[in-house]
């Protein structure tokens, strides 16, 4: 049996793209003191080139393109990925797949995305356009929990970029990414400092 | 007087280019429990896109071009500009100057620089390519105090990468730059955290 009080959480992430985040919680993974480290990479799309990062980091992957599967049997093949590298958490990081309630009730508490905006502002896409169209002064990212409500779940840290007036959305984009990278992996090991070891001696306790 | 247990410390980045280390120390400072917060940006390059970023974001930046003056000179008014803004800590981040002897001496334990190789490896410029050629299974990236002897500082952290088979100097350096981002703020607030609050009765005590 694992003693929780001393092994790292492990954490899986789910890309569809590049994968920087992702990159970013894996890179700060290392990093000495830190109460996580990434086990998992897995995608929708076995082109995401993450996917490529993350073997060459010795992280294992895994990728099942989502056509002409139903969205459940997709998540039931994500999740058994998840299982079999052991992970405790699941750290969405530009994963653009809507989850079945089902998948999502039963990682509730261990399932966190980033979003590319200051939430409640600006759920869904094209956040970046949305904000330089209103006439924001200031943009930024979101990590929250996983919820049945896209992009909804509590907040748990939140990165401001100031919007210049000349911005384009691909501009602002590029710098809220800077800031994403700082604080994904913080609010991650924060959280997971907080929540991980003090679920413990409960999860000691049922077994 | 300022309360050096309460207050954060203050950071000048000098940088030459784009300044995406100097963002990621930036942002990064501001995430909540960070000991350091960036109050200066300064460069040898009036148009190093990093100052855009920075006044953006509300905080004083300096430019000085290095052409036709005095090494000395130039240090001087760099110094300056540090003072000016209140800073306690240098960090160097792609700044492409060599420092004089005096102005290194000056802020000896107080001026930390990072350099894409895993020192001692590699000192100087193209690492990548050096390291491709070697035949080098991992690249990486090391955060030093800054000495008169090039890159040759006390190293204070580390980061890896791994070098795949087909790597270019340019993909390698695209996910060391990744690498770098996660190493650099975290070295520098652990290395604030332990001395700059060490420092604080010795400072009060000499007043």
């Amino acid at each position: 049996m694992p003693d929780r009080h001393r092994d790292k959480a492990k954490v899986a992430v789910f890309i569809s793209g590049v994968g920087t985040n992702m990159a970013a919680l894996l890179y700060a993974g290392r990093q000495p003191g830190s109460p996580y480290e990434v086990v998992l990479v897995a995608s929708n799309d076995p082109e995401a080139q993450g996917l490529d990062l993350a073997r060459g980091e010795g992280v294992a992957s895994f990728a099942k393109p989502h056509r002409g599967m139903a969205r459940e049997q997709h998540d039931a093949l994500m999740e058994q990925a998840t299982i079999d590298a052991g992970a405790d958490y699941i750290a969405l990081a530009g994963y653009m797949r809507i989850l079945t309630p089902v998948f999502v009730a039963r990682w509730k508490g261990r399932m966190l995305n980033i979003h590319p905006s200051l939430l409640p502002l600006y759920p869904g896409l094209d956040t970046h356009a949305r904000a330089i169209a209103a006439g924001d002064t200031k943009a930024g990212a979101t990590v929250h929990l996983v919820t049945d409500e896209l992009d909804m779940g509590e907040a748990l840290g939140r990165a401001e970029v100031a919007i210049r007036p000349d911005d384009t959305p691909e501009n602002l984009a590029a710098r809220v990414r800077l800031a994403e990278h700082q604080l994904y992996p913080r609010v991650l090991a924060d959280y997971i400092a907080r929540v991980h070891q003090a679920q413990a001696p409960l999860a000691g306790a049922m077994q």
